[in-house]
């Protein structure tokens, strides 16, 4: 019984002694010294080299290390064996930490005093209650769902979107493509969250901007895929949007070439809004892992067929 | 009984409706057409031209618009009547927005990232908890004190700052000259809203900032006299200071040759970290209003001695 330990992005230095600490006796494998692949029944990864996993024959289980797993999903040698996505409160609190200094980026109107600021303008303003804001999450899973919470408690009046009906505490809650149009109106932040399915992919466009209150903001930390470029940059040139905060993009690393990283009305972070912690996410895959090698029920199962 | 209302920033038509209706039967003056000015017995202000307050001859208080009094006191021909601070909840709450806003900026790397994109380089980092993020708040008075509770609320760990000793729960507090070092050492995020009095005058100094870990950030949301632009430029050109957001500045507007509204790692604004909301600073001043006409003890009075 092996564990496989791979990430494109973080550090194993940092995982591997949480990982033996939560796990006594693990055996732990990492590319690529795998040593005897066919002792290898579970793996935990973010962005494998394809055919890596296809490559383990006694596979049980693979660990995504982040919550969103639809790249996993597009592997076409992805083995059939359950997928788990990561479950972690400090992923959740990380994102919604995120979405919050987004949305209060925009309620105090930084992108506008920034805009000012190379302008070498002063322009004093009154400010508005939270209240006064409407924040629409798209995307009422797990993180989501956290999220308009946290919007809420802080004070702001939030709307949520998801393509099956859901209630939420103080929130107004709309659903499916027909509650979508009434969802975006009337917005002043755009928040989304939703999972990259085939029926999401693409949903961030021209169509969708056209039904955002002139001047909207949007805060993409959902999946790369979701988002139209070319749209997101007619809406910010005809004043649809007035400014957008991205954190995903349809290729990472951001291209050099990309006209996203000079816009003046965008701001770029490298996939950042939130960030696995070793440390209470390994908690996760220790108890994971026990259920595995007990033959209990796995956490965090995917629906394969839903896509999320 | 007259009231006299004059503001150098906020908005005539947004106030009068609101008092006219917390105040019945209010008689109302706004300078250039004062009318008897005998008839005035009290001034609510913000920044007036000087002389204006001296003119009444039967004033008997000065109500400021905002928290920050320090200018109408270093006014020579200052009437000797009582003056009173604004104490509003929305006044707090907005700075405590605010100073959470920039707090969290920080913390989230947002400066770091801003100037990542303009470099074009996509470097991914694993994200800290706040709670590995020390945050120093300076003056513990009721706004200050709101800020500390605030940051804490959110997970950060908080230090508190005051000239005489304070208590404030989960807050490690420092007090005076001999406190001032144990304070700054350490912190990742100063954040100073001190009243301005001939003590605190230039406190942000070269001597302060030398006591701040090297690449800390700073947070200046109290008075502009409080900060030395000269040495701020000289800590964030050595390093001292990685980033500094400032909302006040010892020339307000900030004049256009300043070089702070160029500089990379300054974020200008407005003197918006916080501004009167009319609605709910008006029962504010129709209480105080009404405990003048009725002979009762007024709220908020500065002690002059003290400055603040």
């Amino acid at each position: 019984m092996a564990l496989l330990w791979h990430s494109g992005d973080d550090d194993r230095d940092e995982w591997e002694p949480v990982l033996r600490r939560l796990i006594p006796g693990l055996d732990l494998r990492a590319a690529p010294d795998l040593g005897d692949a066919r002792e290898i029944d579970a793996a935990l990864v973010w962005k494998p080299p394809q055919g890596l996993l296809a490559s383990l024959p006694n596979l049980k289980a693979v660990f995504s290390i982040a919550a969103g797993i639809d790249a996993l999903l597009r592997d076409p040698t992805l083995p059939d064996v359950p997928l788990c996505r990561m479950v972690d409160a400090t992923l959740t609190a990380g994102m919604a930490e995120f979405v919050l200094l987004q949305v209060l980026k925009y309620h105090r109107g930084l992108d506008v005093f920034a805009a000012e600021q190379r302008e070498r303008v002063w322009h004093w303003r009154r400010n508005r209650r939270p209240d006064e804001r409407t924040v629409g999450v798209m995307g009422l899973g797990e993180i989501g769902a956290a999220c308009a919470r946290t919007l809420k408690r802080h004070g702001f009046t939030v709307r949520g979107w998801s393509r099956s009906e859901k209630a939420l505490e103080g929130v107004e809650t709309y659903a499916g493509q027909g509650g979508m149009a009434r969802f975006l109106a009337g917005l002043d932040v755009l928040v989304c969250l939703l999972p990259l399915t085939p029926e999401t992919e693409g949903v961030l466009d021209a169509r969708l901007f056209a039904a955002l209150p002139e001047g909207a903001r949007l805060v993409h930390v959902g999946r790369g895929r979701h988002l139209v470029v070319a749209d997101l940059l007619a809406a910010l040139e005809s004043g649809r949007l007035a400014h957008a905060s991205l954190d995903v993009f349809p290729e990472e690393p951001l291209p050099e070439k990309s006209p996203l990283w000079g816009h003046p009305e965008v701001d770029v972070t490298p996939h950042i809004a939130s960030t696995t912690d070793p440390e209470s996410a390994g908690r996760f895959v220790a108890e994971n892992y026990r259920r595995l090698g007990a033959g209990e029920p796995l956490l965090g199962v995917v629906d394969k067929g839903r896509g999320y």
